[in-house]
């Protein structure tokens, strides 16, 4: 039986790419009846670069929409809050304690951070700490990561390490990497990959006529639409071939291949395609979002959940620090 | 009235200087009807150079001991140790995000410890955060600080004051430092600041035997007995002139000044000054330590009265971070 923990940062609406790339695979991993799947939402987290209040909430409830409108069965699993478990912080101060300094000043991701950010603040740098105390806490043997995350979990298992040295007994469990190779991609409107932070992502639970303005902004070439045109270097295919079923796809090759199609004709062909393929999340989405108190709810019995396990490690941790009466 | 706290860290057992320099002046403080004392015992920042559980949890004990020992009035005022209340640890992360990395990367104290240590971990480095948390957490207005403290206090308010520009309001209190110039610096058995990293210190609270063998460690030049000698360059003179009454120093003062009075005379006197002045204290202190069950009873106590106005502030600070639901 494997423990996967996965969690995802509420500094944004989920969009196709995060769909993609990580909550639909997630969602397939945690119904295989070995797993125990742990997702939480990063919220705690968000705080590093986001501090408007309203808007995080709103966030979270998207975030938490998603996953259930993709079908998380949030019974057999765990599912909650971070910033509702308060053992997430109590653990990333004695985990401070363990981390050296110079681990932290060399991370890539926080000097990559401070390279972009002008709010270069102590939550940034500390935020791998943050992250094993999220894994640790939970006994995860498992986390689905992307490449540019394998350095925040050497410095997890580096970190337990240090503390079960001190225990003088293996507390802390050192989880393992699980890095994807295979993991897609999701292109955005410019073709670079899907993210918020580059304002090219596609939120496909937003009513169709402002889902048709987003399509129509994917950038394409301006071969006429008499010609003939390469589906493989065309951004509006690739989504498509992302989405739609493989005789579709095969279809709408063919379409550009011979020419006489427009790239106008393959972006309704997308949306029709997305309103057709999301059309059961999205009814579930917008149920969550008009009902606040059941979302609340599904929470609250899932932050019941987990608190249980946390305070079981932590009050471990505290025994051997000398925190416990 | 004015809200002060005072948090001492649990690194050692209290000794002389500490009791001299800080509990003595800080309850004098809490007598005033003016005035509601927050005594807190700082285990949590203890583990920055601490790691030994164990060790811990006696000195944690020894602290709160020595403040009761002293007269400190739990009933009026509120005493708990930083660990058992978990608002924290939860508003140092929330505080994080507010506080620039340059800031504590520019610290005097950090870059103190950092060349003296050979573990400099992040909990070294966000240390003052966790500090300005254990500040704010209780709207304390008036902070008693030596010198040295003087910077972090002057982050707390930082710190305080960009949160507060988020919310818009003042929910943060700014405190204000409290800085004696006249603080007096206690002399440790070879004539530096008694400190416990400097190994030079005088537990008052141990056995009249072995209190005896640490008062003849104190330094002294070789002036021979029957020679008059230099009060005012006298470790010993100097230590028993902070203890004991008015006429008895001046009676030791002449009998210095004559000649015929050796160290050793001197040494015998402080020790006897010891045990006389600290007498119901060493009285207390030991009661306490054989009966840990009732120390316990009063920081749990206190514990809960703590607690509840940490919570009050950390409900206002989660409603502006959007993280109350």
């Amino acid at each position: 039986m494997a423990r996967i923990l996965t969690g995802i940062q509420s500094s944004g609406r989920p969009h196709l790419g995060n769909i993609l790339g990580a909550i639909k695979p997630a969602i397939e991993l945690s119904k295989n009846p070995q797993n125990e799947s742990f997702f939480f939402i990063a919220d705690l987290h968000s705080l590093t670069t986001l501090k408007n209040g309203p808007e995080r909430e709103g966030y979270v409830k998207a975030i938490a929409a998603t996953w259930l409108a993709f079908g998380f069965d949030f019974n057999k699993n765990v599912f909650w809050r971070q910033s509702r478990v308060q053992e997430h912080t109590e653990l990333a101060w004695y985990l401070n304690c363990f981390t050296p300094f110079p681990m932290l000043a060399n991370a890539t991701s926080f000097k990559e951070k401070a390279e972009k950010l002008s709010d270069v603040n102590a939550g940034l740098f500390t935020y791998p700490v943050l992250q094993a105390a999220d894994i640790l806490l939970y006994n995860a043997n498992i986390i689905p990561v992307g490449k540019d995350q394998k350095q925040h979990l050497e410095m997890t298992k580096d970190i337990a390490s240090r503390f079960n040295i001190l225990a003088g007994e293996e507390i802390l469990v050192l989880p393992e990497p699980q890095i994807d190779e295979r993991i897609m991609t999701i292109p955005g409107l410019d073709g670079l990959k899907m993210s918020k932070s580059y304002h090219n992502y596609i939120d496909i639970f937003l009513p169709e006529n402002e889902l048709k303005k987003i399509t129509k902004k994917i950038v394409s070439d301006s071969t006429p639409l008499e010609e003939p045109k390469d589906p493989e270097t065309d951004i509006t295919f690739k989504l498509y071939s992302l989405v739609a079923s493989e005789t579709d796809v095969e279809t709408m090759r063919q379409k550009y291949l011979n020419g006489g199609y427009g790239y106008g004709h393959a972006k309704q062909a997308l949306l029709e395609c997305f309103m057709e393929q999301f059309a059961e999340p999205r009814r579930i989405f917008n149920y969550y979002m008009e009902n606040n108190e059941e979302l609340e709810s599904i929470l609250v019995t899932g932050e019941a959940k987990a608190r249980e396990i946390a305070q079981d490690t932590i009050s471990k941790v505290r025994k051997v620090l000398g925190f416990s009466s």
